[in-house]
């Protein structure tokens, strides 16, 4: 069971742009800071822009900054819009479910059950917790620059 | 975020196996009672016998029953055995691991929290749980009948 790539590069890209918040910042910079694709980025980029969560500038000096506020940006939220598919079994799918038991399956609902649980936890958090205080953001700031 | 199929078959024929526990039954019929691939099916079967969950006989008249009482097949434990990867992002492995943040990151820390919620539901239930009182049996053991 694993996240995919673009939901964890989504996260990485509004943690980085939460901890900087007074500045355009360009998209290769996010990828040399994290030391991932920069192809892969603007992808990533594009749908968090065409979903409001950040604004992307073009130009020289454009770049990347949050059209929201990281209080207000919910990782329960931002994980259901990065992820294509929550369906964790066949049965999910109404329309592809081929179980003969689904309509009298309790596996189907334990396992809606934890998937609910997972994401409450993720709905409790928000860019902002993430990001903590000042500090621990400077703190963040000092090891993406380790390796920049 | 999925399941792998195989773990969604190694479900099905938990459950398919506690509900027929009287005889020995083929691995062909729980393919064509589910209606999914004999193929895959077998793996399955060979990695459940590996665990000790189920015990396959072979010859003419083998098939496979469960090894285990139905209250003693967890299934968190089961989905922990059958998932290759509950790495939900890269920074859950230390080998791979290439984020500078990871020793200071929240995310990390409420990603992993999210994954034991979704676990602790599971690990709440067991075969027996799922499969419910005789009369429930029953009634999926009709319902898989009509399919074949």
């Amino acid at each position: 069971m694993r996240l995919t790539q673009f939901s964890d590069f989504a996260l990485r890209t509004v943690m980085f742009l939460g901890a900087h918040p007074t500045r355009l910042v360009p998209i290769t910079e996010v990828a040399v800071a994290y030391g991932i694709s920069y192809h892969h980025l603007t992808k990533v980029a594009s749908m968090l822009a065409d979903a409001g969560v950040i604004e992307a500038v073009r130009g020289r000096n454009g770049g990347l900054r949050l059209a929201m506020t990281p209080t207000d940006i919910n990782i329960g939220w931002l994980v259901r819009r990065t992820e294509p598919d929550m369906a964790l079994v066949e049965c999910f799918e109404h329309e592809t479910d081929t179980c003969p038991i689904t309509s009298e399956c309790r596996l189907r609902k334990a396992l809606k059950d934890a998937l609910r649980a997972f994401f409450a936890v993720l709905d409790a958090h928000t860019v902002s917790d993430l990001l903590g205080s000042p500090s621990r953001q400077e703190k963040l700031v000092q090891l993406w620059r380790a390796t920049a």
